[in-house]
């Protein structure tokens, strides 16, 4: 086995300006509850670790908002204004004016309500274009959708290279993409891809779910119309956080979602039995905001408090790139395959590898302290969140890798009953 | 001014059967942060106040499960099936089988996902009908989903009066009406509505916003098909809780939300790109269950832990039969009208009255000690949860209600601009 050194990674953790954001959470998180083995928390694009302040936050929402203010803590402690307030915070991470995003509801929610709205901006055009290796719910979502508005769902298999065939009838509405691949962590040229949509005369509609917080996300200037994503991956909201969503400026005086709800009103405690949209981009609220959960995603974004995400982008990269040079020594001898791109440009803060017993080898490394997770069918993935993770946090996990692979660790794994995991 | 004694009041409290629950609340929220003026809570029907034990559960899903378990608490700590365990606590306070029964989202996108539900199911019959002063949340989820499929939202004055003639025509495929009106309080037989529909060939959807909590509910019994309902009035579950939905069971077979998400596939960790709905009520849910603020729900809902919801009913009866029997001496000397029904079979556990000064006197109101709210235009609105609530509290409430009146004090209120609430 030979690549990077222990060495190699200490200098870069020395020279890495983000170094100090680690400290922004509960390290009792990251080491684990077993001193003896410290844990190498390699799953934050499927639940981000607790940044310190939240606990004592969401506490104080119980006892002191809620508990002491009661119905006057939604005019006292700011709770009608958190969808606002925290997109604000997420605003910056995706490249957008803080009046185009609201954070609300969950990542499905807000692809419906977006999918919605983008569909009936052009009424002509039904069909939707995804990947057919998307999210699912991202699938689901436009499915029904779909089937009841009396439109079509067309899957691709590849957007890099048959979107313009897909697009070529004139027939299409939205292209709907998720730009980092769940599976793979391809990441899609947003600008371009964007781009290219519109000259088909379609709307493009992003799933940010393993993008916003990972890297540098740019809607305004790629030119995007739609995007939603997620509050507990690299956002670091706890589980099941809401999630965001953004329409472009542009869009926001035409485009109504078909769920609509009181506190997207242009008027909610007039209390008026016809719908009439609020301006902007209130009209995507819909219910009561769970204040609660969303004060807990406030507390969570002050990690990205004076944070320049471009060296978040340059960091997701230097992380996944030091993993695959460590690992691919022996990556071939051990039956593993890379599935993510080479280039750090096209692929998220995320590197998958194939192999047959990917279930296994990652039940086994949990068991040394590595948290990873499985995909279906064959895939073992491992998330590099720049916030928190150290480079000699991925040297020490790929030892750790190697000794499961090499010890033959996972073998007893194998013989067990799969657990689920999201 | 005469009426019932505190005597009187303290005779009900001597004999109530509930009275142990008032200690299942933090009483720092009751009492309110100035103990000199101790506050009368008549607000729980918009925010029911801080049960005890919730600050504890939420700060150990934070920090104990989040926090220490990371990705492994969707497996360790029951994350995944809260929305089915929370369901569970609020089934035999609404009278359902648990397995009719889910807690997740806001009441508004339940509503959304059973009224798309319910009118899939008679495909020819296309028209809605509603009061025209259901709480509007309903009002908007129902003319933008009926805008989006090309059906009709046929709306009515007054259910007990109107509704067999809106159903006359037979084109009528959902029937949905809030049980209780948020203005007024006025109740309706659900058995008695619900048959009535069904002899029409129409489906019923209950709101339940000011029933789940409030009073005992019977839903299978009555024959309902679907029901939505909030967690943050009568269930406490904090600010923006979860809300819940029901199925009928003998509809869950054919019902299919037009909004669907990975949590209501049949294997959500499968990742299949073709949805196929879970079998029941699992389906209703959509994407990543809310762990934070169902955590908040659930611990909430000890609450109602070994109480008969008949006691609750009656309680909520004698509370406000005392609230009004205090209160009519005086009422129409300063121009209060009973909005309410005057039979407590009638009501829920609310009373309002019209006034022109409504507004100002319930911020007088506040002013010493009682919480209460307005609705437009002219209601003053009181909740009375059997939960928490004593019959001297009533009886001290309209004291200060006297007073304020008698004194004018409401009259430098009617000068200030006026605020939202919620």
């Amino acid at each position: 086995m030979t690549g990077p050194s222990r060495a190699d990674a200490e200098a870069l953790d020395a020279e890495d300006p983000l170094a100090f954001l680690r400290e922004r959470f509960s390290l009792a998180a990251l080491v684990g509850p077993e001193s003896r083995n410290p844990r190498i928390y390699l799953d934050g694009n499927s639940l981000g670790p607790l940044p310190l302040g939240v606990k004592e936050r969401v506490s104080a929402a119980v006892e002191a908002e809620w508990g002491d203010r009661l119905i006057a803590g939604w005019n006292d402690c700011g709770w009608m204004d958190l969808p606002q307030s925290v997109a604000a915070r997420i605003a910056p991470l995706v490249g957008a004016a803080p009046q185009s995003v609201i954070a609300t509801d969950s990542t499905s929610v807000n692809l419906f309500k977006t999918l919605s709205a983008a569909l009936q901006l052009q009424p002509d055009r039904k069909v939707v274009v995804s990947e057919r290796g998307n999210f699912p719910t991202d699938l689901y979502v436009a499915e029904t959708l779909l089937a009841g508005l009396g439109g079509a769902l067309r899957l691709i298999d590849d957007a890099e290279t048959e979107l313009a065939a897909a697009l070529s009838a004139g027939d299409v509405g939205v292209v709907m993409l998720t730009q980092i691949d769940y599976r793979t962590g391809r990441k899609l040229d947003m600008a371009s891809v964007t781009d290219s949509v519109h000259r088909q005369g379609a709307l493009m509609l992003w799933d940010l779910a393993h993008s916003a917080g990972a890297f540098a996300v740019n809607l305004d200037e790629a030119g995007a119309d739609f995007a939603v994503g997620c509050g507990y991956k690299f956002l670091n909201g706890g589980p099941g956080a809401p999630a965001f969503l953004y329409v472009a400026e542009r869009h926001q005086g035409a485009a109504i979602p078909l769920l609509a709800g009181w506190m997207g009103h242009r008027q909610p405690f007039s209390f008026q039995s016809h719908y009439e949209p609020a301006e902007g981009i209130g009209r995507f609220r819909v219910g009561t905001p769970p204040v609660l959960s969303l004060t807990a995603l406030d507390a969570a974004l002050r990690v990205f408090d004076d944070v320049d995400t471009r060296q978040i982008t340059a960091k997701a990269a230097r992380l996944t790139s030091l993993f695959i040079d460590c690992v691919e020594p022996f990556a071939a001898d051990h039956g593993l395959t890379l599935a993510s791109p080479r280039d750090a440009v096209r692929r998220g803060a995320q590197v998958s590898y194939r192999s047959d017993k990917a279930y296994a080898v990652i039940q086994a490394l949990i068991n040394v302290g590595v948290v990873g997770d499985f995909r279906d069918p064959n895939i073992a993935r491992f998330g590099f969140p720049a916030t928190y993770l150290r480079h000699v946090d991925v040297w020490e996990a790929v030892q750790r890798l190697h000794h499961v692979l090499d010890q033959g660790l996972w073998k007893v794994e194998a013989e067990k009953p799969r657990r689920a995991v999201t």
